[in-house]
Order: C-alpha cells, then structure tokens, then sequence
C-alpha cells in the first residue's frame, strides 16, 4: 500500500507530568522532495523509547529538544524510496531518526542513517539490534565492564534493554537477577530468557529479596528504572561494583524533581561506581555490536520480543503506554 | 614528659544523630607488654577525621565499627618506644590506627603502623602526607584521572582534604573553584592557596556562583560534603564529567537517611561517572603519592594548615567540632 501523502505526528505542547494525546497534533503534507545528496526513506515501525520523554522537554541535554511544531522525533526501520546519494539504492533496508511521518527526506548523516546488514530482521533494527540493544550491549560491557561470572541485576528486566542485557549476562556465565513488573513480565524473564530469578516489585520488597538472591551482594546493576529498586541495588552494591546508568523511567514524567538514591555513599565504602552514558557515544562501533550479537539471535540464545501497536494514528498512545508499563519487549508502532 | 598510665577514650554508646561527649568514656589503665614482633607506639598527636563517625555505628561498612567498650580508633603521629621487630627501632617516627590512648601495643601490620621518612615534618602525616593528602592524591588523580587543564571544584575546600585537592590540580594546571564555608576559609583557599575562587555556601547561592564561574561546566568535582553542593555541581557536570566521592560530611550525624543527589540523572546525559573509593584500596601506593607531593611541599607550592586542639582530654570536643566546620585544615589533638 502505497500511503500518498505524508503523515505527521507534530509535537503540539511540551508535556506537563504525563505525557499525554494532546501534546500532539496531526497533519498531512506532500511526500518530501528530494535534494542533491539526500534520500528519501519511507518507514514501516517506528520505536518507542522512553528517552523521547526527554526529547519533548525545552531543556539542553545531549540532542537537541524536538521544537514546537515540529516533527517528534523516534528511530524508525523502512526502506528507501529515492536516493542522490550513491551510498545508498532504492530498495535498501535502513534504520535512522526519520520521525514520527511516513516519509522523512535529508542527507543520511542528517538523518542518522544506517543500512541494514539483515532485511530480514527488519524490526529487530528497532530492539535487539537497534538503539535498545545496543544501549544494553555497550552499557553491560563497556560501562559495566561485565567480564563474567559476576552477579548482575537489571532493572526493567522484560522492557528492551533489560531483556538485552540481562541474555548478554546469562550468556557471558554471569548469575541475573531481572526486576520487573508483574507475573507475566517476570515468567517471560526467568523461563523463556533464562535470568536465574526475577523480582516482582508490584507484589515483593525488592531489597529483601535482593538479599535473599544475591547474599554476597550485587556486582553489576543496570538501572534503565531509578527510584526504590536504584537504592536497593546500591545499598547491596559490592566492592568494585558498577551502576550502569541506563534511563530512570520512573523519573520521566515527575512534575517536580524527586529525590535521587539516599544510598549513594555505598558507592564510597565499596569503592563503586555510578556512570551513565549515551548511546550515542558507541557510533563508531555499533557494528561490532551487531556483529557480536548476530550469532547468539541466529542461534537462539539471545531471544527478542516485540509489542506492535498498528497503526499510524496510535503512536502518541504507544507513547504514554510505555510509561505505563503495557509492553514486553520492544514497543513499535508498525506506520499501516 | 612521660605519661606513667596509658590514657584511653574509649567508645561508650552508639552515637544517635550528632556525636556527643557521653558517647565517650574516659579511663587509664598500665602501659600495654609488648609480645613477640610487636612493637609499642607512644602516640603524640591524634587525627581527628570526619570518617570516624561512621567507624562508631554498628553497620557493615570497609571497616570493623569500633566495639562498645573498645578504645576509639583514629590515626595518630608518634614515636616507637619498644620493639620486637627487626624493622623498627625505638625513636622512630611511625603513623598508623593507634587509637585514642597514649600508647599502643601490636604487630606493626595490625596497627596499620607505617615509618615517617621525614620526621621534621610529623605532623604533616596526619594531614597532607597522612590520610587526607593520600585521599585527595588518589582522589584527584586516579578516581578523577585529573589530567591537568581542566575545571575542577572541590567541596569542603578549606578541610584537609579539600585544600590539597584543590592545590593539586592547581599544580597540574586546571582552574580551581572551592566551596567553603565563611569567609576566614574563603580568604585562605584563595588567598593562600591559590584557588581561582571560593563560593561562601554560607552566604551565596552555590548554584548561581557556580554557573557564573564554570560558565562551561565542571570536569572534576571532588565532594566531601554531599547535599546540596553535590546537586549543584551535577548539575553542571560537562560530558565525560567525574565526580569523585569523598565522603559526605553533612550526612554523616543525621538519624534518618536522607534523599540522595536529584540530579544524579545528569550522569546519563552527560556520560559522566561518580565514584567512590576508600583511601587503602591504594595501601601499596602510598610511597609513590608522598614522593610525588614532598618536593612540593618542600618548595612551598603545596601548603599545608592545621588546627591543633591541646590535651587528651579534648579529643571528643574535637571531632564534635570539625562537625560544626570548626576547624581551617587538618584538625588534630596534641596528647598532651
């Protein structure tokens, strides 16, 4: 189906406490033309993160805000459509910052294009292989320094990156322990993903049962939550530990600012650490990543699960659902 | 003058809240036999540092708390007095865990005993060659990785730790801006000390002071304090950013935890780190930090203040009042 016009999601208001429909607004425009050394990419899914929170806030962070009236902007899979620069050919799988419309033209630099090595994984470019994935691959091995054999924790444990990290644990020998919400996020985390035990924090004390799971304490904890489950880990964190700063979902969408981790002085008598980063950091190298990861999905170790919400006009929905905690896996939006 | 009893302090109750002086206890007992590879220690000035009021609760920390009823643990300066081991003579000058008594009887290694290469320069091992300098050097450097040129802000600037802190990076070439309380500490950290500018916290919004004085962040901020200083400098930590934790002596008397750094979540936007260590995860180094530091103090450019309190019988006094900022450098008690 070829979509004739082309569809937008404008950013409409900055959120105030939850992110909400009306902060968007909907237009249709012509399809883009296109420039002397640009493409024209038409999306099939695009991602939800929970990093787009941010990017809707007027507030210096490492991307620029999303302006007022213009398009929101999320990490989308399609194919291009069009193309005057010879890297790229029609016909070719891409994944890239092309927005919330059907179409988005620009250089590919501009857009953050990649081509994608695997077609046939087209969706997988938007979690396991794509900005989720990536995060969880070079958080866990770079940030976290995750060499093996040591006990990690990971927190939004069904959520994308934390599925992700918590397999590269498992598959680097490592005890995980998952955090998540509820009983089917944590079945799903434990007997399909193999974590050696997941926390239900909506229904048991998260440091409690942290201790009970990890009496010799917490090697690596990747946080992409924050709040209670952030200060449980650190007050159980070990000497030499990491905190991989992941995200702080929790956190998102608070009117005000909240209090950080009272136990952040563990981080001075076990001799730890806290760092964050940005995915953004690890470009250069996102093709090891994938090369790394590609084996271990090919081969089943690494499983990936996807939400689909279909349709065009459900991505602001999409959006506030995440922060809901209505996903497992990897929340896109297929552009039908 | 020669003290015929050994003088004690020992530890009375668990302190709640602010550390007070019933939660002492005075005693004398005989000067304590020496045993086989023991030697005994005649201390004659005691360090009074901010860690030692969480040595006083009974909590897990990277050292045993002090039992009820022990002697109080601190790091003191004084001479060996008997020996019975080959590597130290009477009249040495050693450092090391001696406690607040007069005199101290153990193998050097269970008394953290180290020799003092420069005895003309005693009671700088309590301060700036002791366990304050060490931290900061180790702090600074290692934690930090402080390459030079960059902006650097150290909490509790006008403290032990603090003070060599700030001149070490003043050395290495980067702009210093101290935080402090009062203007007496202000003046000596800018006027003495070099430090490009010192932000009264008494008097000034840190916050605002700091923006206008690291109008391209902070690189490295050293804390010893925490709270709302901490917050500030997260706040404005540049990318890549180090925060280096110290201790947090303005949590350390409160009875109940309070929030950690809101603003902690600047760590992933700017891919920077917080780190804690304790000073003898670097024991084997310690000789290098003091060869690197003696020329400096030797020529001057690395100065060194302390606060010395007179008599035994002050001890508790003392390390109530570094928790008042009462003290300009390094507070010790001369055992007199």
């Amino acid at each position: 189906m070829t979509q004739e016009t082309n569809r937008q999601w404008l950013l409409a208001a900055r959120p105030v406490g939850m992110v909400k429909e009306s902060d968007f607004e909907f237009r249709e425009r012509e399809i883009p033309a296109v420039g002397e050394g640009e493409i024209l990419v038409r999306s099939e899914f695009a991602g939800i993160e929970p990093a787009m929170r941010g990017w809707m806030e007027d507030r210096a962070s490492y991307v620029e805000p999303v302006a007022l009236g213009a398009v929101m902007r999320s990490f989308n899979v399609g194919h291009v459509v069009e193309s005057r620069d010879p890297a790229f050919q029609p016909g070719d799988a891409v994944w890239g910052s092309f927005g919330w419309q059907d179409y988005a033209a620009g250089k590919p630099r501009d857009l953050v294009a990649r081509k994608i090595r695997r077609p046939d994984l087209l969706t997988h470019y938007l979690g396991v292989l794509g900005i989720p994935g990536l995060t969880a691959y070079f958080g866990l091995f770079d940030i976290g320094e995750c060499k093996g054999g040591e006990t990690v924790v990971v927190s939004g444990a069904a959520g994308a990156v934390g599925s992700t990290a918590g397999q590269l644990a498992r598959i680097k020998g490592c005890r995980v322990i998952g955090i998540a919400g509820g009983p089917e996020k944590c079945r799903w985390v434990t007997e399909d993903l193999g974590f050696d035990a997941c926390i239900d924090y909506k229904s048991e004390k998260v440091g409690r049962r942290l201790s009970e799971l990890c009496p010799d304490g917490i090697d690596i904890f990747v946080d992409n939550v924050g709040g209670d489950a952030l200060d449980a880990a650190l007050a159980r964190i070990r000497r030499k530990g990491r905190v991989v700063l992941v995200g702080g979902i929790s956190r998102y969408n608070e009117t005000r600012p909240s209090p950080g981790p009272s136990n952040y002085m563990a981080l001075v008598i076990r001799s730890a650490r806290m760092e964050g980063f940005i995915l953004f950091d690890f470009w250069q190298r996102f093709d090891e990543a994938e090369a790394a990861m590609l084996p271990w999905i090919d081969s089943g170790q690494l499983k990936y699960r996807e939400t689909v919400t279909e349709g065009f006009d459900k991505l602001p929905r999409a959006l506030i659902g995440i922060f809901a905690g209505e996903n497992i896996g990897k929340q896109m939006v297929r552009l039908s």
